[in-house]
């Protein structure tokens, strides 16, 4: 409403109620004006009110919106369907022009400075979450993988004569795919077993660069956030090695930036070594939908090359969410899902280590792990092959999300490269175990309802073992019957954890 | 946003964007400013963004979405519900205050201004539909009958010795009761028959007047939109009899303002003679949720003591159904409507001729009634007692909504007084019939599915009762079989209608 | 989804992993079923989805949802707007049915249905706040006022000689206009003070009662919550005293459900003596937007025979949106809301009780009212004679809302009726004073924010009162250059005080 | 609600009517399980109801959205901000999983299912547009250009030794960039004149083919929709010529899909030649927000390799959008959007042919091209310099946007590659243009906007010119002044255009 229209509203209701609501609505674009001058995330969460008028007032900005607008191109942000114009909020040009993802769109002046905004408090977060040299970052409408695969798409142009990424083992699919998409082979780097850690072999990974020649090398590609017992690499020496050697690092830091330790290894490795790009997951430490990462790093124009790389416009979806997500916490509100994080890691040590040993089981000793956990699973491994497997089942049934119940001896081809003991980060892991991570947003609930479940499945699981041990095989039907009727159960116990009746 | 966001948002994004963005902001801007100036349903519907961006505006200006408010009384507009708060764009207030429900709220300027504009566009909108001379109404969130009695008390402040409310009869529940509600006495007046018409008997009406004596009757309520063969009051010459005798005259005009003919009634009698207040839904004129009726009259003064006799606050939620509505439709897209209406009329008219002279039955005469319309139901009434209902329920099953099957002798007492004939409006109308009507909204589609319908229940009846009449009730075990088989194909039948294969 | 659309689903993707979403989905179906069945608020809350699946599922009960629907009448449920049919979840067809609010609609089994639970929930809620033995109830969208006005006319048909109704004094206008809205005279009995607080005069309603003649008398009108110094009327004194003359008794309970003194009083009152109907607000007491109430009472018959006098249909919105909260809070959710009101009450109490005795007033003594307070304001007053009003709209202005500064002396007249002291509750309180209340939703940081305010809002008024004193009036445009100083101030303090820098 | 909800809304209200409310129930899942039975886009489209319904049953079926989960994982599909969780309707956890962007999610089996279908329907609309024979396709939340990239990394895989991409020109940034992202050297083979009209040079490109020799060409990268003079490449022959020398096929169908001719080119190609992968818009195709693509090719593990080549998982953010658009629409509708387009592509060939004339320029003849038309600017162009691109500015102030001016002689280096005459195409093209397109979704009022604005600014061009060329350069003051008149009465134009008064 400009001042004419509000003129008109005094003179329809007290003028003195007017003003005061006019005056009211100043302190909304106030915080709008701080936001766009500054490009900081406010201190304290913005409310439903501020957050949508912003949105509403980005958007009149994009010509699909204007009022007097006539589209003759191909691309004019039509909308067929007032279900998906409304939860865009009318946003429709997306982010990005063709061949650079940060640049601005004529069309779309409100999209853009969406798209700049939400970098730029992206940037304020990371630097708060600890990697306070951090110079350029941007929001990419890929996931943690995908983004990997456009830095080393990147990296190509530089290092022509590259064909190698040196890359310490994590057993996860999308990292490793990442580099075989980019078209490099991964040179797999075992890691070394250090009481019951699975750490970066620092030797190996020197040995290999002097073995291929550093120029044969595309890049160093270490990880942070990872399932114990494996634990962030050794970043500050792997650093150190990079700068020494000219070759490029990218770390996949995907759900690392909500821990303090990773933040800190990010930190310390550009400091005095070289770390030429961290790449995060968006969902993973923002709490929205998945699909986004953040590429990030020391050096702008090299974060702008990797920008630039990007063909075309991309989904403004991502930065959207995590937009809306970081004005809404707020800095305090962010702060406090990264404190409460960290006790919730403190507590599920706590009960998983007292329910470990309930089972004559031990809690693994992975300090240098600040989010993932691991407990053995010897008492109920050995005993027929699919035991530990069999306990991942039950657990899924039983609405236990994110549970891995890592049994050994698993092998898996993966792009053509075959991994023996895959899951657990190494070959020959002593033991099997089951992992469980403390990552942000997990609540206390979250935390004694798998307590609970886990240690009815332990005691089912036993149970079984032992009546399978006693017939020696026989009746396998009186097993299945009892599997039958636990399934049964299930959904009443779930119900019941609850507080809710049985479900019949 | 204001100048120094626009200022700082020129400096994150290209300045000839973002000006461009701003100027486009203009137009929406001009548009809130022409309402807020000139208080008329805009000539074409806004889009959303305008719409919403609108009541964003407002919004922000009612208390409870101040950014620094703090509230020490009993009703701060605080919202549990986030879901609650978002369905009723953050209006919270309601309108009105503590005895006036068109009173501003210094808590709540901006529902206070929706409440104005809101009603200051249906004023806008009732001459447009041919009520020229109209001089203030105002959206009340209470339904026709409830409005009604809202006139009625406050008549009785006006006329302490009125005992009496004269009444042409017609047969619906909740105008009976709006009188009996508001504590008078309805003095019946049955209708006289002309033709197939039902219509005013303007000399017993004159007659009950002499008889009681003016000064012991409230007023004449009369009726505009009705089922046929009941026609529209003859507002003039009632109007002419309400000045002669000095008794008010209130109208209900419930589904009358989307028919020019019940709106002409109305001017009519209001430059012939005397009509105090005219009430009507909103829900059936303006396509919006039950629960709002606008109370309208020529005398500015009387309309307001009626506003003022609402003792508190009320709902907001029907005034801002018609606000988005009005604005959402504009001038054209509400006049669109109207004449579409008249159009499905002639159409739906000359369909169930047809149909009705298929099956030796015919559409009854009713010109003077604008909407509904009557079919007679000779053949198959008589035959066994229940017929025409049974039809009605077939109807019902198979989706067709709003059909009245209307039989003979129906007798029910409402409040106390017994009306014979009950649903046709008269003691002993000539024949059983079924009602059709052509309301604002209804489409080609409900025309045509009605009529298959209708065609395939009336063949059934009639088969049922050939049938009947044959076996003389022998085996009725038969029948009814015929009547789950019916029921059965009923789902496949509306499937099949609107181009879906059978259900199963 | 149905069973076939499940087996498709399990062709499509794993049928492991849908067959635990429909087991998943279960969960939620249990949690709807349990509603059913019970009608009883739950336990815990509702997460959004649950309750967004049951608004849903009722929605396509209705006739306007279903897909083959053809409509024929006059009223269809038809929306011209996406934006209302989507902000209404499609319930478009309202509750209740010509001449009775709480009868079921042929045309909307869901809305029905809705209707249905929520009254069975709300009368669940009655009973958990306190009043144990409540028999029967409905929510009404209509505000506290008409929701008396209708209780009165329904007395009206009960008692037809009566003509007056006695009322205990109490200066809200909405509550003394539902009586002559109904067109009854308002017997107004003054309160008598007891220490500072302002209590029933028992014995001069019995004497109004004889003077008057009982069967003269449609009821006694009562309160409970109220603003201070007046506290809630003898519930149980007048319950017996309308026993013992057989009139009935309906009580203005308008916020006091979220008060257990308030509740404990009308429970005591039913057990005792007589009450036939309490009412109360549902946006005052439930968080709601403004426009609905609760009429309850102990004989199921009569509270019927209240909601058959309503004519016609009604909004639905007010039952949606409580149905909506209760289903989202839980009982445990209201329970806690209920318990922090206390706990603010008790919080508000201390801090204002310091900064009265800070500024040389006092709190007044008022320990029957549950939820009001009242600090005296001597040393402001009578120094000029504005100096109070202009004290609260200084809080107006400074986005305190709620206060309510009374001076003294007040002459008001509503409907015909003239209140000495209006707002003071009595003719010659002893002195002016500042209300504050503790209602639900409060937060401490409203308290905090109020008291800071007052502080220096009192300084200021003090400071220029001593200057008027010197300059005797002399040069009183300094002082108003000293206002609109303080005006421009006003907005940093607002914005200061939520820890935004200054707007400027 | 399951059965026993059902039995317990019966027992509330009317069963009679909760039975009907229940069947028309079915006709909601009815629709459902043909979907998922059938994989295919309705034939007409879903109202909202069905369709949220659908959503909301599918996302009950994620894990993030089971009432009893716990998560220990990294990533549990927890949201912070409720905003967020309801605009994506609480799907949260993506599409795919690490290593393949179709495979299904354990934690989401609506997800997955919401993928699945979404593929099939536009697997199935497709083959509605043209392409019967499509084997195989995916939704990818990258759009075209970085879809374009995934294809040449899939295709590195299999052709080791290849290095280059050969690629008839056009002149669009970001799928040149596609080539060079994915680290390959594109082979630019101009193309050739063909009256108005530049076609493919058939002889270059089995020249340069056998120059470079078949084995170090990665694919032939062909394009259809394209901005005129340019047409649609030759893709029959070039298909034969794949086939001939075998090498991968890859056509860039941007926005080609609403385009018969278009699609027609690709069946026809595919038929008798070779044709691996068609790459398409979404947003340019189906009118959602920019940010999908679709990658369909003839041989399904093919298109699972790409599928298979992206890391990781992926928003499912696009899928969900057309998911919504198709649906919504139904095979119907989206037919009536492609005639319709048809029409206004007809409708604006007429009216720019009259505009040109008028001006003395004329339409180029370029009838290969379905979508985009150029009228030639030569009697501007010449002048000065840059009169044309002056004529850009001036209609994108006017917001007329998506019209391209195309001057002579623009250089422009691209990833290291130098374009002459940039923009058109083509080294030399005769003259300078300007584009305008009939896409998807536009309107008769774009045409006519679009005209009226384009007459107006080559008057005042024109205008301009005559007095530059009288005063020769002297007074550029008063050509300034002009100008900003002539910005001042722009918005005025643009808000007279659209039948509102003037601004100010």
């Amino acid at each position: 409403m400009n001042p004419e229209s509000f003129a008109a509203g005094e003179r329809r209701v007290s003028p003195a109620y007017v003003r005061q609501g006019c005056e009211a609505r100043r302190a909304h674009e106030h915080l709008i004006r701080l936001l766009l001058e500054q490009g900081k995330c406010p201190e304290d969460g913005w409310d439903e009110s501020t957050l949508e008028l912003f949105l509403h007032e980005l958007a009149v900005m994009d010509s699909n919106n204007f009022l007097g607008n006539c589209g003759v191109g191909e691309r004019e942000g039509r909308v067929a369907s007032a279900l998906v114009a409304r939860r865009h909020y009318r946003f429709i040009h997306g982010i990005g022009r063709s061949g650079d993802i940060s640049a601005v769109q004529p069309k779309a002046a409100g999209s853009s400075l969406l798209n700049k905004i939400t970098n730029s408090l992206v940037l304020n977060v990371i630097k708060l979450a600890g990697v306070h040299s951090v110079a350029s970052c941007f929001v990419v409408p890929m996931a943690t993988g995908m983004s990997l695969t456009l830095c080393f798409l990147t990296l190509r142009h530089k290092r022509p004569k590259a064909k190698y990424i040196i890359w310490p083992r994590i057993d996860q699919k999308s990292c490793f795919k990442s580099m075989v998409t980019a078209g490099f082979e991964p040179v797999v780097i075992e890691n070394v077993l250090e009481g019951d850690e699975l750490r970066t072999d620092l030797k190996a990974v020197e040995a290999k660069i002097q073995e291929l020649g550093p120029e044969h090398i595309l890049c160093l590609h270490s990880t942070t956030a990872c399932f114990a017992p494996r634990v962030p690499d050794r970043l500050e020496e792997l650093a150190v090695i990079c700068a020494n050697y000219d070759i490029p690092h990218v770390v996949n830091n995907a759900y690392g930036l909500q821990s303090s330790k990773c933040m800190h290894l990010i930190q310390q490795g550009a400091r005095v070594g070289r770390i030429d790009a961290f790449v995060q997951s968006l969902d993973k430490n923002f709490m929205v939908p998945v699909g986004g990462a953040i590429i990030a790093g020391f050096n702008e124009p090299f974060i702008q090359d990797i920008s630039k790389m990007y063909p075309g416009r991309a989904s403004a979806s991502p930065s959207l969410d995590v937009l809306i997500t970081l004005l809404s916490l707020g800095c305090s509100g962010y702060r406090k899902l990264l404190k409460e994080r960290k006790e919730m890691f403190v507590y599920l040590s706590t009960q998983l280590k007292k329910l470990a040993e309930a089972h004559n089981e031990r809690l693994l000793q992975t300090p240098h792990n600040p989010i993932s956990l691991a407990m053995t699973l010897k008492t109920i491994d050995g005993h027929h092959d699919k035991a530990v497997t069999q306990l991942g089942s039950m657990l899924f049934t039983r609405q236990v999300s994110g549970a891995r119940a890592v049994p050994l001896g698993n092998v898996q081809t993966v792009s053509g490269h075959t991994f023996r003991g895959f899951m657990s980060h190494a070959d020959n892991y002593p033991c099997a175990y089951l992992n469980a991570a403390a990552a942000i947003g997990m609540k206390m609930q979250d935390v004694d309802l798998f307590i609970k479940r886990l240690d009815k499945c332990l005691n089912i699981v036993r149970k079984e073992q032992t009546r399978a041990s006693v017939v020696s095989g026989a009746d396998r039907n009186k097993a299945e019957d009892a599997d039958i009727e636990e399934m049964a159960l299930k959904l009443d116990d779930v119900l019941g954890d609850v507080g809710q009746g049985p479900a019949l």
